[in-house]
C-alpha cells in the first residue's frame, strides 16, 4: 500500500471519529436540553424533600429517592453503602441582638455554624472585639480577648473573578475561629457571612474545635453581612456595646445513614470504573438545590443521557452520591476505603458540587499526559461554551481517590451567583435555571463518554 | 544594529506592551467589582423611575436622569439629539379568556403587542385556528381563518445552545402575524410568548401592519406559555371552543424624545469617535432592567471605568443611549443620519443590548483585517473569562452604522436566562446580579481601551 493512501485512510478513520463524537455530544446536549429530567427530580428533591442535614430524616428521605430513581433507569446495580455520619441539630432558632446601650438593641440575623455548640440557655451577652484575621488575635492577647465574643468581620475580596478564590481567602475566619479565639479566653465568636452580597441572610457552614477539651469549646455563629456592617459601625461608634446570641444546636451520637450507588456495567472493560458524582447531604436553612442537589441530580441524568442517546459504555459507569459532604466528608472517606480494600479500579472520577448554574468548563487533577487528552477534547465542547479546562482542584467528595492513574475532574460552572446562595436559607429550587441545570448535565455526560470512549493514559510507572 | 538586537528590542517592546494592557484591563475589572457604579445607577433607574415606554413620561424621565449622571461624571461634552419618536400607549389591562362551553370559562394571562391596534370596546369573542407557522395560513385558506382569530403556537426551540438563536426562529410570528393573518379574515391573533419557560407571564414585543390599510388591521396579543397550552389542548378537545380578548391599546401621534450623548475628547485623534451603548426606551410591563437599562448603565459605567484607571483617551469616546429601539429604531436612524451628514468618522461602535448576565465575550462584524487583530486581543479576555469571539450581528441601534472602515461589536453575555425576562413583568432590577453586570462593563470598557490605543485597520480602498 503506498503512504499516501495509506495516510488517506489514516486521516478519513480520524475525521469519521471526530464527527462521531461531535454528534454523540450533539446528541447528548439536545437529549438534556429538549427531554432532561434533571429539573423535575431537583424539583421534588428541593421542594417535596428539602434540606437534608446529615443524620437528618430529610437526608434518609434523599437516600430513598434517589434509590428509587436509579432503580427506575434501570441501572445494572443500585446499592446503599452504609456509612455512620455526624448528626449535629439546630435546635429552635437563633436569636441575636446588638445591644448598644443597656436596653436599647437592635435584632440582627445569626445563624450557628455546623458543628458549634449551644450558648448556655440563657444567651451570652458580652462585649465584642472585632477581628480582620484569626492573626490579630495574638496581637491583642488574652487581655483583649478574654470574655469578649470575638467578630470576624473579614469580607470575601470582590476582585477575583472566581468567587471561590475569594472564598478560600475567608473561610478560616469560619472554620476555624471558634478554636483559635476559645485560646485566648473568648466566650463566643461571630462570623461575617461569606458571600459577595450585602444582604440580610446569614450563611452558615463547617466550623471544627480541633482537640479543644469540651470545656475550652465555645458557640460559633455566622451573622448576615448587612448585621456585620451594623456591628462594626456601632463598634467604631462606642468600643462598649455588648451583643447579645442564643443558640440551642447540638452534636448527638453518629448515626447510620448511606451513600447511594448506581452502575451501568461495562461491555468491554468493566473493571475500568468511571465515577461521576456529587453529594447527598446539604445544610438545613434553604432546600440544599444548588448545594448539591443539583450536582446529584446532573450526576444521574449524565448516565441517563448516555443510554437515552444509544451509547453502550464500554467501562463501568457508576454514580454515587455521597452523604455527609457538609460536615466531615463520611461518605467520602467510606467509599474511598472500600475502593481500597476491594482493589477497584477507578480511573475517572468527576463531581459537580459547584451549584447548577451555566457551566463554563472542568477543572482536572491528573498527569501531564492525561492533561494533554483532555486538551485535544476541547474543540468538542467549544460550540456548548465549556470549553474552559483548567487545572486544580475537582471536589471534596472525589479527593480522597486521587492516585497516580486517576483522572478527577470538577465541573466549573458561572461562579459569580454561587455565594449569593451558599449555605444560606435562599439556596432553593427558585433560585435553579432549567437551561443552566441542564447544560452543565450534558457537559458532564459528554465528558463521561469520551473518557468511556478513549480511556486514560496509564502511569508506566504505575 | 545587528538584527538580533532589533529582534530582541522588538520583542521587548512587544511584552512589555503586553503586560501595560494587561495591567490597564486587570486595573478596569477591579475597579468595577469593587467599586463600580453601574449596579446603583441600574437601581435608580429601574426602581425610581421604571419602565420606559417610547414616548412616555418615564422615557423622558430617564433622558433627564441619564443627562444628569453625565454632566457629573465630567464628560467633555453632554448633549441631547432630539428624534421624533412613536407613542404607543396600552391603556387598561388586558383581558381573555378561553369559553369552552358557553359560560365556563378560564381567564389566561395576555398582553397586547406593541404598535396593535385595539379590539373593540367589548372585546372580541371568536373561534380559533391554531398555527404553528405563517405558512399554514396559505393552506388553510380563507375558509378556514375567516372570522377566526389565528392562535400562532409555535414554540422557540430549546436545543439550541444561544436562545437568540432559538428567538430569531420564532419572532415572525409575532412581527407579521396579524398581517399576514389579517390577509385571510382572521379577526385578531394570539401568540404563544417568546420564552423558553412555560409560565404566566405573557411577553409582549414589537409588530407590524406593514403597509395594510387601516380597515384592515387587526389586535394582536401574546398568551403566556402556560396559557398558549391550555388554549392548544382545549382546542384539541374541542376545535369549536370561543376565545375572547379585549385591550385598549393605541398608537398616538409621534412626540419628540431625544438619544442621551456624551464624550470624552481624544487627546491625539479627535476625529476618530468610539461609540459605546444601550437603547434608553424599554417595554413598559416591567421596569426594563435586562433591556435594555443594563446595556445604558454598562455603557456610561465603561467610560467612566477608563477615566477611574486614570486612562486618557487619544481618540474621542462617546456614549450614546439610543430611544426607541423597541418601537422602530427611531433614535438610531437619527443618530445615523447626524452621523453622515456631518461627515463624522466613527471606527469603533460597541453595543450592550442582551442583557446584564455574566459576559461571555463579544461578537464582531468587520474586515478579515479588524478581525485578525481583534482576535490577536483575546488572550488579554482569557483571565475574565469574557473571550468567545464570534463574528455575527453587534446590536440594532448601532446596525445603521454599519460601512467599510468601522468595527461594529456587541457584547455577548450568557443568554440562558434573558428570554425568561425579555419583554415581561419579570424584567425587572431584582433580576440584576451585581457582579454579572459589573463584569459586562468592564469587559466594554477593556475593548474600547484597545481600539482607543491601536486604532482598527484602514480597508485601503476606503
Amino acid at each position: 500500500m503506498r503512504y499516501w493512501v495509506l495516510g488517506l485512510l489514516l486521516w478519513t478513520a480520524c475525521c469519521w471519529s471526530q464527527t462521531e463524537d461531535q454528534q454523540q455530544i450533539e446528541a447528548i446536549f439536545n437529549e438534556s436540553l429538549i427531554a432532561g429530567k434533571s429539573y423535575d427530580w431537583l424539583n421534588y428533591l428541593s421542594n417535596r424533600i428539602g434540606g437534608r442535614l446529615s443524620g437528618s430524616v430529610q437526608a434518609e428521605q434523599a437516600v430513598k429517592y434517589t434509590k428509587n430513581q436509579m432503580d427506575s433507569l434501570g441501572f445494572d446495580k443500585v446499592w446503599l453503602q452504609p456509612v455512620m455520619v455526624p448528626k449535629w441539630v439546630r435546635g429552635t432558632p437563633e436569636f441575636a441582638y446588638i445591644e448598644s446601650k443597656p436596653g436599647i438593641t437592635n435584632n440582627v440575623p445569626i445563624t450557628a455554624l455546623g458543628g458549634s455548640i449551644a450558648t448556655p440557655t440563657g444567651g451570652i451577652k458580652a462585649p465584642v472585639v472585632e477581628v480582620k484575621t484569626i492573626e490579630e488575635l495574638a496581637s491583642l492577647g488574652r487581655d483583649g480577648i478574654a470574655g469578649k465574643i470575638v467578630f470576624y468581620n473579614r469580607p470575601m475580596q470582590p476582585g477575583p473573578i472566581n468567587t471561590f478564590e475569594a472564598y478560600s481567602g475567608a473561610v478560616d475566619q469560619r472554620y476555624k475561629g471558634a478554636m483559635e479565639a476559645s485560646q485566648y479566653g473568648a466566650v463566643g465568636i461571630i462570623v461575617r457571612s461569606l458571600t459577595l452580597r450585602l444582604d440580610d441572610l446569614p450563611h452558615t457552614g463547617s466550623m471544627t474545635y480541633g482537640d479543644l477539651p469540651f470545656e475550652q469549646r465555645i458557640p460559633a455563629a455566622a451573622i448576615s453581612t448587612n448585621g456585620a456592617e451594623l456591628l462594626s459601625t456601632t463598634l467604631k461608634l462606642d468600643p462598649n456595646i455588648r451583643f447579645y446570641f442564643k443558640q440551642s444546636c447540638k452534636r448527638l451520637s453518629d448515626v447510620e445513614s448511606h451513600n447511594v450507588i448506581g452502575e451501568i456495567r461495562g461491555s468491554t472493560y468493566p473493571d475500568e470504573i468511571l465515577l461521576v458524582g456529587g453529594h447527598l447531604d446539604s445544610w438545613d436553612l434553604g432546600d440544599g438545590a444548588h448545594d448539591d442537589g443539583a450536582g446529584c441530580m446532573q450526576s444521574i441524568e449524565a448516565l441517563r443521557l448516555l443510554l437515552a442517546t444509544g451509547y453502550s459504555p464500554q467501562r463501568t459507569i457508576r454514580v454515587v452520591l455521597f452523604m455527609s459532604e457538609e460536615i466531615g466528608l463520611a461518605g467520602a472517606k467510606q467509599y474511598a476505603k472500600e475502593v481500597k480494600s476491594k482493589g477497584e479500579n477507578h480511573i475517572f472520577a468527576l463531581e459537580s458540587d459547584a451549584g447548577g448554574f451555566t457551566p463554563l468548563g472542568f477543572s482536572f487533577d491528573c498527569s501531564e499526559a492525561n492533561l494533554d487528552r483532555v486538551l485535544s477534547w476541547k474543540p468538542l465542547f467549544e460550540p456548548f461554551l465549556v470549553h474552559n479546562f483548567t487545572t486544580g482542584g475537582s471536589g471534596a467528595d472525589i479527593g480522597p481517590l486521587k492516585g497516580e492513574n486517576i483522572v478527577l475532574a470538577g465541573l466549573r460552572p458561572d461562579s459569580q451567583r454561587y455565594f449569593d446562595h451558599h449555605h444560606a436559607e435562599n439556596d432553593t429550587f427558585e433560585h435553579i435555571n432549567k437551561r443552566e441545570l441542564e447544560l452543565g448535565a450534558a457537559a458532564m455526560s459528554s465528558l463521561l463518554y469520551l473518557f468511556d470512549k478513549y480511556g486514560i493514559a496509564i502511569n508506566s510507572k504505575g
